[in-house]
Formats: C-alpha cells, sequence, structure tokens
C-alpha cells in the first residue's frame, strides 16, 4: 500500500522570492487555476497583509471553486503584542481562506538577532498567533524557519519550538531548511527525531543552495515527513525552492508514494510550461522531466540504442509527465499532436495521407524556425485549414509601414497599412501608443468596414519571448497573442528577427481567425466584394 | 584528517553532449587551462577516435604543461575483434594521454540490445580493451555504463564486469548511473557492496534526470567511492552530468573532504561563468552557489535581517566560492534593500538621510509605473548615483527616429538617432534586422568614435514583458536587457507602454554604464569634449 504525501505548491508565494519572478493578480489567478488542475492540495496565494496584489488575488478567489485548498502565508504576531489586534493576521481571517501558513522562528540565533526579543517571548508568538488562527476555523500550517540550523544549534529550544505550536492546534509541523545548507543525511536523521519526540503531522521545506533541494524533500519523506512544500520549476529566492516537478515524478514514479496520482502526473510537463509562459521565465533545456531536453537524444550511439528499445537510454517513459522522446538527428515526435488537432477540427486526415506528411513537414520546419503553436491554437488551426484547402484567403497584405519618433518627451507611432479584399485595395492610416498598437488600429480600420463585427474583439495579452538570446537585439522574437470577442479566446504566433514583423504576422492571423469563425458575417462590404470572398449566403 | 576525493571533469566530452553545447578545438583549449587553474585532477578532452576537432585538441595539449592528467576517451574494443586492431583504441594510444577512460557495459540488457553480442564476448572486450592500455603504459578508468541498472537487475554479472576490469589492471572502476533515474539510498547501498566486493579504486558518474546526480555523487562519496566525474554547470546530454560547480563546494565546505582546496575554491563562480561565456551557454541565474542570484535577497524581512547579520540567510559565506552578495530591489523589500544597495556603492547614506528618503519615493514610484530593478542592477546604480550627485550627463539624445517598411519578402528598419555629448552634437543613422536593432546600431555608431571600448560590449539578452495585459498592444512594457564586455555583466530596464521607447531607455543605460565604467577612457574624443565631459585626467 502507498503512503499519501499531500503536495503544498508555494510557487504564488515563496517562488516570487524569485528573481525576475513578478506575477500580477492576474497571473496568480491563472498559475492557481492550472495548480487545482494539475491536483496539488494546497496552493498558497501569497500574504494578504503585505500587498495589493496578493489582497486582489484572494478577494478573486473568495467566490470561486478549488479542489486545493487556497492558502494565505503570515508570520507570527508581532512581539509584544496581541494576536487578536494583529493587523497581519487578521487580514489573513479577513481572506477568508480555509488554510494558512504562519513562519515562525526555531533558531535561538534567530530569535536574537532578527527579532531581537527573548526565547520566551517567541513561544508565546508562536502560540498566540497559532491558536487564533484555529479560533477562526482555520487550518494552521506553522513553517519552522531555519529549523535544521536550529535544530544543530540547539536541538532542545527548537523541539521547544515545535511542541509549542502542536499545543496551539497546529495541524501541520512543517520543518524548514531555509538557507538550504543542510545535507540529505542531516535531513534524514533530524526529521526522524523530530517524528519520534512530536506527535503531529511532519512536513518538509526546503531549498536548493546546495543543490540538493530534491534530494532533501526525499530524505525527509522517507524519514517520515507527509507534506512537502515546493514550487513549480524550482521558482524562488537565491537558488530556488524544492522543484515540485522533481519531486512528485520521483515520489510517483520511483518511490512507494502517491501525491497527484499517475493519471494527472501525465499534465505535469503542460503545467510547468504553461506557468513559465505566464511568469515569462525560461525553462532550462535540460529541466528534469519537464524539459524540452529531458528526453532529447544526441549521440549517435544513444540514438541508435534507442531505436532498439528506448529503455536503454531513459529511465521513464517520457509520456509519463507529459513529455515527450526527441531524436536530435532524426525528428520523429509531433505527428500525434498534429493528426489530433486534425482530427478534433474535422478535417479528414485519413483521405489525405501525402497532406498529413505535408503538413507535419512544414510544422517541423516552422517550429524550427523558432514557431510554437503549444500556445497558439488559432495559428495552427489556421494552418491546418489552409493545407487542407478548407480557407479561402479573406485578405492579402500588400504593405505596411511604421514611423516611431520621439523628440523631448513627444512619442509619435504611426502606421500605414495597405490590404486587399477581393478587387478592393484598402489604404489606412492610424495612430497609437506604439508601433505595435498603431499597427493594431490600423489594420483594424481597414477591417471594419466589411467585418463590423471585428469592433467586439479586443487583443487580451501579448507576449514577445526571444528566442535565440545570444543575437540580443539581432535575435529572433516570438510573438504571441491573446485575443478575445467575449465568447470566445484565441492565441496566435508570430517570429521574426524583427520585433514588429513578428507582432505583425500575429495580428494578422488573429484577425484572419476571427472572420474565419464569424458566424454570420453582418457585412456593409459590398455584394462584389463578399461574393469574390465566398461570403454571401446562397 | 581529511580524505581525497579526485575531481575527474568531462566537460569538454560527456558535457558537449548537452543540447546546444559546442566547442571548436580552441575553445576546448580555452577550457582546459581554465580547468587547470581551478586545480581539478583529470580533464577528459574527448575521444580521439571521434572527429577532427578531439584529434586537433589531442595534437595541440601535447606539447603543453598541465597539473591534471589530460584525459582520452574511448569504448572497448569492437566485438570479435583485436584491441591491437582496434582503430579507437590505437588513436588514443597515438594521442599521447597519461591517462584514458574506456567505457563498458555492465548491464546485461544492454549487452543483448544494444551490443547484440554474448556476455562472455562482452567480458572479453573489457578485459582486452584495459590490458590493452596498461601495456602501452597509460592509467586506465573503467566506466562501468548503467552499472546502477545492470546490479539492480543482474547483480552478479555487474559485479563480474567490475571484476574482469580490475583483473585487466584498471586504476579506477566508476560506476556510472547513466540513464539518471537511480535515487540516492540505491546509490550508497550498491556502492557500499562494490566496494566490499571489489577490491580497487571506485569512482562515481551520475547524470542528473531525477534532479540528484550531486545528491547521488555525495552519497556514493560517503559509501566509499573516491573519484567523482562530473562537469562544470552541469553540461551534458539530456538533463545533464553532475555539475561539478556544486559538488566541489559541499565537499569542502559540507562535508570531511578534500578536492580542489579551499584556496582554490575562491575560482570557482569565476571558472563557471569563464566556461558558459565559450560555451556560449546562459547560467541559469540561481545555479547553486556560483549563480548570479546565489546570495541575492530579495523579501524584505529577510534584507533586514541580512543587514544584522548575514548568516541570518546565507548558508555560506559567498566569497568562498568567489560570489557575493547581492541585494535586490523590488516592491517586496523596503527600504533596508535600499540603503544596503547605496552602501556596496560607497554612496554615503548616513550624511544624506533625506536624499535616501527621496530615492527610496522615487524607486517605489517608478515601481508603481512597472520598472524592476531586481533584474536590472545597472539602471539601479546609475539612478542612485544621479540621485546623489555623483554622476555627470555624459550625452543627451535629442531624438531618435524609426522607419519600419514591409513590402513583399522586403523588410527594411533604420534608425534615426540625434545626441549631444558635450557641445557637439552627433546625427547618425543606422539599418538594423529590425528597429531596436538599428537603433542599437545607430547609438553605438555615435559613440564609438568618443568611447573607442564600446566596441567590445554586446547585448547578451533582451526581454520584453507586458506589464498591464488587458491594454494588450496598447499595454506598456518592460524591457530588460543585459549586456557584457566579457569581463563584467550589467542589466538595464525601460518601460514604456511603446516597445521602441522601453527597449531605447534600457540601451541608454547600458551604453551609460558602460561608460562610467570605463576605467581608463582611452578617447578619441576632443580635448574639448573630453574636458566638458570631466573625462580628462587632470
Amino acid at each position: 500500500m502507498t503512503t499519501a504525501i499531500s503536495i503544498f505548491d508555494t510557487t504564488l508565494r515563496d517562488g516570487t522570492q524569485g528573481e525576475g519572478i513578478s506575477l500580477s493578480a492576474d497571473d496568480k489567478l491563472k498559475i492557481a487555476l492550472k495548480l487545482d488542475e494539475l491536483g496539488v492540495h494546497y496552493i498558497e496565494g501569497g500574504n494578504p497583509g503585505s500587498n495589493n496584489k496578493d489582497i486582489e488575488f484572494f478577494e478573486r478567489v473568495k467566490g470561486m471553486k478549488f479542489n486545493a485548498k487556497i492558502t494565505a502565508f503570515g508570520s507570527t504576531r508581532r512581539k509584544n503584542s496581541v494576536a487578536e489586534q494583529d493587523a497581519s493576521l487578521l487580514r489573513i481571517v479577513e481572506s477568508g481562506v480555509p488554510a494558512a501558513t504562519l513562519v515562525g522562528k526555531s533558531w535561538d540565533f534567530h530569535v536574537h538577532t532578527a527579532l531581537q526579543t527573548t526565547l520566551e517571548e517567541n513561544l508565546a508568538m508562536i502560540f498566540d498567533s497559532i491558536a487564533f488562527l484555529k479560533r477562526n476555523g482555520i487550518e494552521a500550517i506553522f513553517d519552522a524557519e531555519h529549523f535544521f540550523d536550529g535544530y544543530k544549534h540547539n536541538p532542545e529550544y527548537a523541539l521547544t519550538v515545535l511542541q509549542k505550536a502542536r499545543e496551539a492546534g497546529a495541524d501541520w509541523i512543517v520543518l524548514c531548511d531555509t538557507n538550504g545548507g543542510t545535507l540529505p543525511g542531516e535531513i534524514h536523521d533530524i526529521v526522524r527525531r523530530v517524528n519520534n519526540e512530536i506527535k503531529a503531522n511532519i512536513g518538509i521545506h526546503t531549498h536548493n543552495d546546495c543543490e540538493l533541494a530534491v534530494a532533501n524533500s526525499l530524505a525527509a519523506i522517507q524519514a517520515g515527513a507527509r507534506q512537502v512544500q515546493g514550487t513549480i520549476n524550482g521558482y524562488g529566492e537565491r537558488c530556488g525552492n524544492a522543484n515540485l516537478c522533481s519531486i512528485i515524478p520521483n515520489l510517483e514514479l520511483k518511490l512507494d508514494y502517491s501525491t497527484i496520482g499517475v493519471d494527472k502526473l501525465q499534465q505535469l510537463t503542460g503545467t510547468a510550461r504553461y506557468i513559465s509562459e505566464i511568469a515569462n521565465a525560461n525553462m532550462p533545456v535540460g529541466q528534469p522531466y519537464v524539459g524540452n531536453a529531458a528526453f532529447a537524444h544526441k549521440g549517435g550511439i544513444h540514438v541508435s540504442a534507442i531505436l532498439k528499445d528506448s529503455k536503454t537510454y531513459e529511465h521513464i517513459r517520457p509520456e509519463l509527465v507529459g513529455n515527450k522522446q526527441r531524436v536530435l538527428v532524426s525528428e520523429l515526435a509531433g505527428q500525434s499532436n498534429v493528426i489530433s488537432k486534425a482530427q478534433e477540427l474535422g478535417l479528414d486526415i485519413n483521405a489525405n495521407n501525402n497532406k498529413t506528411r505535408e503538413i507535419i513537414d512544414r510544422i517541423k520546419e516552422l517550429e524550427h524556425q523558432g514557431y510554437q503553436f503549444e500556445g497558439a491554437d488559432a495559428s495552427m488551426e489556421l494552418l491546418l485549414r489552409e493545407a487542407f484547402g478548407e480557407m479561402e484567403e479573406i485578405f492579402q497584405v500588400e504593405s505596411f509601414k511604421i514611423l516611431v519618433e520621439k523628440t523631448n518627451a513627444d512619442m509619435v507611432s504611426e502606421a500605414i497599412v495597405k490590404i486587399r479584399l477581393g478587387d478592393e485595395t484598402v489604404y489606412t492610416a492610424a495612430e497609437g501608443n506604439g508601433p505595435v498598437n498603431a499597427l493594431d488600429n490600423a489594420l483594424r480600420k481597414s477591417l471594419i468596414q466589411f467585418f463590423p463585427k471585428i469592433n467586439d474583439i479586443h487583443l487580451s495579452d501579448y507576449k514577445v519571448r526571444v528566442i535565440d538570446e545570444q543575437g540580443a537585439t539581432a535575435a529572433k522574437v516570438r510573438v504571441l497573442i491573446e485575443s478575445t470577442d467575449f465568447d470566445n479566446t484565441w492565441s496566435t504566433v508570430g517570429v521574426s528577427s524583427n520585433v514588429i514583423e513578428a507582432s505583425w504576422e500575429a495580428l494578422v492571423d488573429s484577425f484572419r481567425y476571427a472572420i474565419l469563425n464569424m458566424s454570420k458575417v453582418e457585412s456593409n462590404a459590398s455584394e462584389n466584394v463578399r461574393e469574390q470572398l465566398g461570403l454571401v449566403n446562397h
């Protein structure tokens, strides 16, 4: 029988302490929903007592349904004060969460140096704060900060701290290796001793300063911990928190524990990549389990062995974590995705075997150039419909021109767009906040006379990512645009070494997709044009 | 008394199997010299039987002096042949190396599936090949490929393989976790058993597929292994090899082993960054010990504690590995971050209490607008130096203009820049791959006549992030630019609703920072301009 381990995700709280990680309330909400789908048990959303973004996040999740427990984070009450009047603790209660984590000191050195109070007052701070949460019906998770360092310096005090939290009613006692300096052997021994001394549910929270956060988490679990705290992709302060993307499959596939279950495990790679997109943080290509190169084979001997039996150079089947094998010499991946996508669109791929082969080659070529269709469903659909001859070209771009000028504090951006619809040529110009906005405005202006519904569309997201970082400002960029018309949301992609051209490509795809999907074209276009475009209902 | 562990670096061989890692013979030579300075004991240069680059490398190192043993890599002889006639083994002998690694199969499944020969022939291949090296006076290191998987499936055969290598005279028997799927506990137990059974010097070679390569290496050493094989920055196939940049300090500072010695350890960060430059591979910002964020502090509570005693949130003193503490300025932090940053720059904040308050308010205001200084040290430094009146304005931007035009497949981007240095006005125009690249080229062109060293600078990263996504193409964007002049790397930030303006801001800051830090201005500027700029040494 497998033992259940509770997965506590702190991507939205401790993860945002990582350099370069900054999430809006909107980003946080998207990530929380994705984590909930993955099946983690706790989602720590932030500190409702610290900043407006976190307050907004907790406000917005209030009315929503999650399987995971949305958790707030805070510290024990201030020294020489009362929990009932502690602004930060009150905010936690107000946020309406079912569970909260309170961090408290368990290293005597920190009590003296950082808190600058007495060991007794620290114990009272912990007891009062946990008890306050419990009185308010909130599940209380106590994060014993610097527990391992504290235990090594003053085991008696460190254990007393845990005891106090337990007496106050803490549901979980989480042992933190806050500075990330402890080794797996030490972690194992100390957790085992704690487990013998304290009657409580024990958790583990580690950092990666010695590149041992995953090993330390496993060591703690093997010594009896039943909750593991970590972040997606190991985001976090300094060298990061323990990486749940490695811990979860290690526990599920390599050891006798259950976490999110093997079915959900297949969402792991998708989740990791989605969150890295939202956080705008590149994933290391060789990230274990979920990285793009995690199952990529380069060496000739390896490749020929892999072709005989993939077990020869793969420790698990990549599909178990939703990843895939890549053979760098003969790319075989992707085919099944393309086929299933075409089927989804009702395209008859069996009747078009040559066409299917052709379109797969085309997509591979585009991916090689830096396109990514995972986040650009609409561009993918346009590509497939084109390949199967199921799409009329609605408009052609003849040319565009952009002028950006700065003098003193004034900044002007203008775009001139020339497109052709049927046999009409439309020439428009528009201003914008910036060059891409000017292009968006000009293109919209030229299309709206034919397709008034374009008025309802707005672009809801715009992302730029440098693909080949070495080239810096001369590098290729990938632009992802998300558009919405209230009912639907779709994403398109463009790639170029010119950010304007890449944006233009994604922009044009977005409008093409929108027009394609307008169920009824309430058109002001001349009958002539409409007929040529095949838009007339006969 | 500490136990000595032999450090075997395979960055130049196994490291080059990593996706995106490709080294010329020249690159390899530079890296070998750097590794020798660091004090590793073996430098595996490549496979002299495999390609011209490696042959050239071994040719060129022949006449050079190294403290480390330059090591060649190869496989055991082909099946059903003779070692003396094996082209690959002969090449190793010809390369004149003092030591060589031979990889051989120790998992019966691989003997059958990949080699497609008998278990007996595999033993003969190993014995013959090792004996051949020894007869030629070469130190023989036997890499038992897939040893742990082999041992788990057929311990008897796996041990027989080791025994055979030992009988043939192997100086080291290295146990490889080739697929990276083994856990620390298993590694520990198996190495201990091997150590009891085989009278030999045992080594360990691990891969990072479970994010456990470092832990596995330590576990093997604690069970009796005395050599560790790995790569700088963990380069290698799939998820990479064991990272020596983490293993070495863990052994030296955390456990009772000696490797390169604590003095040389201070070269670790410099070595890691140098090799990442040569390999043209970005280092993860949070890489343990040697990463740019390994000792970077963002949380306000952390920063205020660090100021009291850095031990509160640092597991070692960063200087021990040649790294340094950094305080990141961000919305999560408060006053203490800014103060410590100013102190780091030698600015007298105590004498300027009002100014400190002012500058903190200014930074908060900028962060509210969307600036983010935690990833833009150089912009932060410029801001602080300006606020404290410690900076002359080097050049002023009068205006710039950009034209982007697309007709058919042609795309043209031009920039016109007008700046003022002292009383000289410089007007330049340049083309580029895109508008930002054109601006970069134009600005560089106008500055280079005054500051020729600008030639050495290149932009190493360019990131764009939409801050307020609701606005989409009219939204604000934040541009982060990373620049490098080989010795140093710095980052700058720009924010605007116009991606061109934001890029321009970050670009201008990057050049301002570079000029500020040019210790000696080898200037072609007229004396007049130089005097006005305060660049003349009086």
